[in-house]
């Protein structure tokens, strides 16, 4: 028996693909607006070859499409895969707020409201 | 000259760590309360040793944390790491958002509405 998340690859390239300081820088720049390959890789101490792999990882991950016109190959942001993630994580924190709250009415119903 | 954000390595571990879908499943365990290892380990089709590496990384990303009491080790969410997770996500969807909102604006302003 094994139970998993819905579509869990995806979950995990994204996951994966943001688990990397680079990456993230990557996608912060993007967040700001389209960037070809040469912006992107700038303001990063590595070389380029690092920064085409680095992409190809945000590319298979759904974070990150891109399209060439000429030589120039541009990057974009895909935000409905960063909402996947960011409702992943919402998801689950919101489950462990309710049991709070809901342990929190308890105490208050137990003691009174004298509960620290 | 090396740009990466803050307390990158933390980030790094806890993006890691949810990179994989018997850890997803361990946190959507835990979301719901605290939990022994081997209730942590029941729904997995995996190995004991596996779950217990499992919650290594975990543990090391500062997701979970866990104490012992005699022989049973119970293990907790630490709710603080998922926040700075879901913030990384929040912030550079919002950023990206903004800058639809400010395109959006300025197709307005010079197509008078007529912009699709």
């Amino acid at each position: 028996m094994r139970r998993v998340l819905a579509a869990p690859d995806q979950l995990d390239r994204a996951f994966h693909a943001l688990a990397d300081p680079h990456r993230r820088s990557i996608v912060g720049r993007l967040s700001r607006g389209p960037a070809s390959v040469s912006e992107l890789a700038a303001p990063l101490a590595i070389s380029l070859p690092a920064v085409l792999q680095h992409i190809d990882v945000l590319h298979r991950s759904g974070l990150v499409r891109s399209e060439k016109a000429g030589r120039v190959r541009t990057c974009r942001l895909e935000p409905a895969q960063l909402h996947s993630v960011e409702q992943w994580i919402a998801q689950h924190r919101a489950t462990w707020e309710q049991r709070l709250d809901r342990l929190g009415g308890v105490l208050d119903s137990t003691y009174g409201g004298a509960a620290e």
